[in-house]
């Protein structure tokens, strides 16, 4: 090509358009809300856990970004071949893995909106409308669920959208870190306590590691079967009396409604009470349950959350709204706006000064937030409080029925039991084998072995896709029913195939 | 209604479609798409800065969720007439307020694509192309701005996708903090320092905030007029060797290429090698203005950044992808994983094992993340290398412009010398006023309450929206270009409505 300078080769390729050309807007838009159409429409017949091997993509992508514009067309064709095959498809009827990311319409049409209007709204200022939707739906969410008035904005609490739990619960720990540092001093922050159990998520190991609570002072309660995994009670109160005899100031609790291993909950209610007595900090992580707690028939399991501090759960989890969507209620937001203030010099304005609004950058990590509340308001509107109780009771349906199903075959079991829309179940041993080996230890291994041998066999097939857990040292496979597009003919098949693969076993 | 039992009446009011059907989908996603499309057509002629007082919102919504479903033509209605009015229009090309949240049909397409898979890219396993793809476009990324290959995957270093400088900010302290803690012992964590100017970001102050730096172990630099508001050396090397000597052990420093009130440059280089001398973790925050040195010419700004340990810019800011966006280059990714990694059983997975994986979720604060890349990738193909280059010049060109219509104006001064894309100025007081005060001081408070006059003069009037910074104690006016709409007849009525405002001052 010789020797042309660089900035009239630049000039020469450029493109003639705007980026954000409203036309051109129109017509890409409407490509990519066909492609996704067509995506659910046949995303059934994808294998559902990606089958690609560690390093597939590096192989079919160039080395460096293109010089040059290159058209949509070929882009989506490029998602369709190279992409799509590294996709895991949690939107497919025959998943069943972790916890569902249930995606709806509504809450896409929500993230498009956000998208599109793309304002970072920070403050109040930056763009009003983010700030008050987020304050209306966060107590709409809030009345759904009966939480007490202590928690919304009418009662003097407040709720906040965050990207996830762990930004929930990091918040509401350092707010009580520094609440707790202000009053015995900064040099103190070693002998501060955190407490869950082992069940508890590891998103609150992480937060206290990121808060600077020595890592010897996350304090797991054992849990046991005999109380079905949730945290005993007269175990916490134990550990608190023994922390405060050893130096050590007993900090925050994060009690758990619905824990990942086994949707295990926590008794909210009597947790408080001893935290109460000792002033501990309680959080409450609904990330899954939560949203089952807008039917009544489920709200029992928050009982006692006007006694805690804080609670969140996760829209994005099992509530219709796309990644990400945590919503985080607290009883005293003076104490996160305490603790995660700043004050800029260039965000200074009147309406935060008339103190007469909210600013969310405050009462968050990130200063720049996204207009989530959109998404939320969308998903409330557009199906109302009767039809998200019906979707998420139609999961806890299918969800009994799928333990109907393992319960009618004698090669299963029910591990723990069910309690939402998950079902935890494995399969044993064959008689004849434990008899064989005679040895109870060898023959747990076994039983996990085998599971673990289902679980892969029946994943590799790409037909469905569950996860596992291990609990009380039994390896299950997880169950979750919770995509949005699942019907009972899903789950109905799904258990076909788990039986098919126990039978290949030979088993 | 009578006494219906809350069963019967719900299932009445179940919509009969599952809220992720495809041809629904496809029906509600081109009417979005058009909302949007008029909305950029339109965006002009909308009042930049929303006009709405605090509480507009609750007024106009119901005090609670609705029970039964409401039509998409009905929500977009209240889109239009309830928010509409409360959205500040980061996309107006008469947007000029902190710096430009830069929008394009490619991010908004990108994050459409990501929003429709609705992944939950945790780890590899989760979705391996949300992983792979991202570390694709990191190093494509680092390449265009020729980072040394340390930072890349393929020099042993890496980069991720987080979502905004403060968290970008926090997981590299964290990562030094613990990397330094472990040498010193936990009991230490009230001795470390970490190191700043008084231009740097707030980000850096809340991230050491929360990693439980003591609040006066945060020490900022003075900067001065004098050397352009860059972090001052000898400045920085006098404080280090003050702290050793006070018993404190120096941590961290924070370097910004790009400062938020007036885009001041630190020198990277002579900072990091002084950082060198200390063993101190130097991250460079080049937010805004790191997307500039993808072109030759301003490439020099960041010369020096191979002697750093981390560098993040914000796509999301300067780079036509959506909000969120913060790209971080690590050149020791195991720092970030000690202080970062969690392994739940349910997470275990043979590709994590195997460790041939990356698995993000350990390189940042959440565990549940987007698939970001997407619009990122999407970015990068559709305008390719030529064209970003070109977008970035031509706002450039159009701040030179806008600064030489300031200094034609004798009423106006540029505060501090443009570098990047916006203009710092200020209107000067009537010589004859300050000759009549005869006081220095007086008359700067003077100053600086007429350009707060004048600036909230032309932001009342919607035509156009700019924000203010104070710096050395004199308040300017931020004219900062970089909304994508903008062109150069937005930039010259910029200017006459910033003319017309001063005239009707009367000054």
């Amino acid at each position: 090509m010789g020797s042309l300078p660089t900035d009239v080769l630049e000039n020469n390729f450029a493109c003639s358009a705007n980026p954000l050309d409203a036309d051109e807007f129109r017509r890409q838009g409407h490509l990519v809300i066909d492609f996704i159409a067509d995506y659910y429409q046949n995303i059934e017949k994808l294998p559902v856990r990606s089958q690609v091997e560690p390093g597939y993509l590096k192989k079919r992508l160039p080395e460096s970004a293109p010089y040059n514009p290159e058209p949509i067309e070929l882009i989506l064709k490029d998602v369709q071949n190279d992409i799509m095959p590294g996709i895991t498809h949690w939107q497919s009827p025959n998943y069943f893995a972790y916890f569902p990311s249930s995606g709806s319409i509504a809450g896409f049409l929500g993230d498009m909106l956000s998208t599109g209007f793309n304002v970072v709204g920070f403050n109040w200022m930056s763009s009003p409308a983010a700030t008050e939707l987020e304050s209306i739906v966060m107590d709409w969410l809030g009345k759904m669920l009966k939480l007490p008035e202590s928690f919304l904005f009418s009662g003097n609490g407040g709720g906040v959208l965050q990207g996830t739990t762990c930004e929930a619960i990091l918040c509401t720990l350092i707010a009580a870190r520094d609440r707790m540092l202000n009053k015995i001093g900064r040099e103190n922050i070693h002998k501060l306590v955190v407490y869950g159990s082992d069940q508890t998520h590891c998103a609150m190991q992480k937060a206290a590691q990121i808060a600077g609570i020595h890592p010897k002072n996350f304090h797991a309660i054992p849990t046991s079967k005999s109380n079905a995994f949730a945290l005993p009670v007269e175990s916490l109160r134990s550990a608190i009396i023994f922390d405060i005899q050893a130096g050590l100031v007993p900090l925050f609790l994060c009690a758990t409604v619905g824990t990942t291993s086994s949707t295990a909950v926590d008794p909210v209610g009597p947790l408080c009470d001893i935290a109460k007595d000792y002033n501990i900090w309680v959080h409450v992580d609904a990330a899954y349950a939560g949203s089952a707690c807008i039917c009544p028939e489920f709200r029992h399991f928050i009982d006692g959350v006007e006694n805690a501090d804080s609670f969140s759960l996760n829209a994005h989890k099992w509530f219709f709204t796309t990644l990400d969507c945590c919503c985080l209620w607290v009883k005293d937001p003076s104490s996160l706006v305490k603790a995660l203030s700043t004050n800029p010099e260039y965000l200074k304005n009147k309406a935060t000064e008339s103190k007469q609004v909210v600013d969310y950058k405050d009462w968050q990590i990130a200063l720049s937030r996204r207009f989530r509340a959109l998404k939320l308001w969308l998903v409330l509107r557009s199906y109302g409080v009767a039809n998200l109780r019906n979707f998420l009771r139609n999961h806890v349906r299918m969800a009994k029925h799928f333990e109907g199903l393992v319960a009618m075959d004698k090669r299963f079991e029910i591990v723990v039991p069910r309690t939402f829309a998950m079902v935890c179940f494995r399969m044993l041993p064959p008689t004849s084998m434990v008899e064989m080996q005679g040895d109870g230890v060898k023959s747990a291994v076994h039983a996990n072995e085998l599971n673990q041998k289902l679980l892969e066999s029946v994943n590799a097939s790409g037909r469905i896709y569950m996860t596992h857990g291990v609990i009380g040292g039994v390896y299950m496979i997880r169950f979750a029913v919770g995509a949005t597009l699942t019907e009972e003919r899903h789950v109905k098949i799904a258990w076909k195939v788990v039986q098919e693969h126990a039978d290949a076993l030979g088993l």
